[in-house]
């Protein structure tokens, strides 16, 4: 019966609605890509009658080696579709490992996105689409039947910037309705990044609740600024409307940011319950906002307990005119001095920015500043940050 | 020297750091589309030199007769644009008024995004790129610099249906440092939503903060709950992970989402400073929303004093099993008998739910219920439910 009502009102809308909006959804294929076998094979699919090729490109194949300014990279692999009778096209990998994968297809040697799957994430200005091969530690990635914590966009008072700013702020499961004082983490995103990129690229809510679910992190506050001092808000999302995003914004490495980052923290001491000292208080970032954390953490030398560089863009400011840059050494000896509990730095070997990390580590080992490093595979990517954010966080305010 | 240091950067990230992930960028074409320029025409631009037809189509563009099921009915307009000898595409619009529009593009015949373009919205399955054009109503969906509410993802307890659910809840400016009690808006989705399809194809926040700022609202708490009660949450944030989204979900108008929409009531009552009162209770949906509005308001029938059916799926419930549906004209009655400030009935005169509303209407007049009703030109299109939560709004909590 009620079999019978749901298709009567099914065929109401799909003979009556047009093809606007709501009713998007009869212009897609019944088709289902991607599928994901239980050996972790993945198969694509694509209907493209009229396609010569189609390819899927994505971080799920091996790498080849492609040519590049500074000589033969690593870039993504390809891999061919093969043609059916009815148009669709196919292929299924290899068994994947546990992972966040990232993929487009090319047809006719265009780029684009896969119409049968709607799980999107934009990076910078890119948009690709997205699956997860579930174990592992692929399971943090995942939103499981755990307590969840909530995401909330948030707009606060810049008096520094002179601007009203956008902030997304993790709560863990329970914060609400609890009268507990919390440790905050501050977590900063990478050069063409905004407030959105922790919480989509990153998966921080479901790292976060998975790792509290699991005992294996405290119940924190992560709290995911926007390092671009002129946007107020993620494109998109702020005053400045709907433009293309670009990964080299004005300002966003010349001392303006560290130097306003107190509206921050006086933001989120006066407006959430948390614990208002040095040992409540952590940062790290991804490459840019590596960089951020790194210079944040030493000019306000004796504020965060935690200090995690991720892939961090450490170079030279000796040019800098911001006071933020004029002794670097200087306040990174009085950080040392003052304390913390953890430094740590993480890079993977294949990452463009590991000379620089080497040399910076150079410099504290000889300042004889205490830090610990974690070297991984790979590159310059989300996928390690990832990891690195899951393991940083265990270490927190223990 | 600023400058330089910014292109020393860029130089750095663009030759050793691959093709992937924050570096997706430099693989993107830098193009701009669409462009709005200052007439209001809207250029669209596309790198295809391999493609034989690049099309645009979406709500732009006038109308066309298609064909359906139930014989012509009005479908998208499709316009081509012309190959430029760089291999570059384009089309120029006519200029266009004041309204949030979608777009796809279509080569060789198939459909997809633009790649120049990462503002997309998902409606059920289907992804298409959006564009505004400001002045008039427009600018009601773009986020302007006034004081901004905030837009938090919370899970609650639903007792009744065994399960945590994530919900989306507006609160307006002010809220968090404010001691005042707020009213509420119940905000419900149509078939295929859910706790996302408000603030992303509704511009929920944007519209609440425009009018709060212009006077023309109350300051109000917005819950847009979640409608499907098989899924804890949207696709793709819930435990059922990452799946391709479908119009019709089962349960969805079996009652079990009004039978157990008081679990939402006493979450936001209980966590949140609002007046728990019908006075300060407002409930209003689309489509499928609408219908459990007004199932929802006359099953409750002394809890809410504002209702507003946009586009309502009135459909007769003779022979569902649930409760709720056991005597709609006794409740109906009841409902009326109780009292309530303002019963809104709006629709579009194309929408295929016409004459359903023309029937719901004589029915309330025959029982003297009394109601408002708007008409507006167009069918069943977000275009309208933007357009109708900005009439509604204003006139609640006054």
């Amino acid at each position: 019966m009620k079999k019978y009502l749901l298709l009567s009102l099914f065929l109401l809308f799909a003979t009556g609605a047009g093809l606007f909006a709501q009713e998007a959804l009869f212009r897609s294929q019944q088709i289902i890509s991607p599928e994901i076998q239980e050996t972790n094979r993945v198969t694509f699919r694509l209907l493209a009658p009229n396609a010569q090729t189609v390819q899927v490109t994505g971080d799920f194949l091996p790498t080849v080696k492609i040519e590049s300014p500074r000589g033969m990279v690593d870039g993504p692999g390809k891999a061919d579709l093969k043609k059916g009778e009815n148009g669709v096209w196919e292929f299924t990998s290899e068994p994947l490992g546990p992972e966040l994968y990232n993929y487009s297809f090319i047809i006719d040697g265009f780029t684009t996105t896969d119409p049968n799957n709607p799980f999107l994430i934009r990076d910078v200005a890119s948009v690709t689409n997205i699956f997860i091969i579930g174990g592992g530690h692929a399971d943090l990635f995942k939103t499981n039947t755990v307590s969840h914590g909530t995401v909330a966009r948030r707009w606060y008072s810049s008096p520094g910037l002179g601007m009203e700013r956008r902030i997304t702020v993790y709560t863990p499961p329970g914060y609400e309705n609890s009268t507990d004082q919390y440790p905050v983490l501050y977590l900063l995103h990478g050069a063409g990044g905004d407030e959105e990129a922790w919480v989509s690229l990153g998966r921080t809510a479901q790292i976060m609740d998975n790792l509290i679910a699991q005992g294996k992190a405290k119940p924190m506050i992560v709290v995911m600024p926007n390092g671009n001092v002129i946007q107020d808000a993620a494109p998109g999302e702020g005053s400045l409307g709907l433009y293309k995003p670009q990964f080299m914004i004005p300002k966003t490495m010349d001392g303006t940011y560290e130097a306003n980052f107190m509206d921050i923290v006086n933001f989120v001491e006066s407006n959430y319950r948390v614990k208002a000292d040095k040992a409540s208080r952590a940062i790290a970032g991804l490459s840019m906002g590596g960089f951020h954390t790194m210079h944040i953490s030493r000019f306000y030398p004796n504020t965060f307990d935690y200090i995690g560089l991720f892939s961090a863009a450490i170079m030279p400011r000796e040019d800098a005119t911001s006071k933020v840059y004029s002794d670097i050494d200087g306040t990174l000896k009085t950080q040392m001095e003052n304390g913390y509990k953890l430094y740590w730095i993480a890079i993977g070997k294949t990452d463009f920015l590991f000379d620089a990390n080497v040399e910076f580590r150079e410099k504290l080992d000889k300042m004889g500043m205490p830090y610990e490093y974690e070297e991984s595979e790979g590159g310059h990517i989300w996928r390690n940050w990832r990891i690195y954010l899951s393991q940083f966080a265990p270490r927190l305010f223990q």
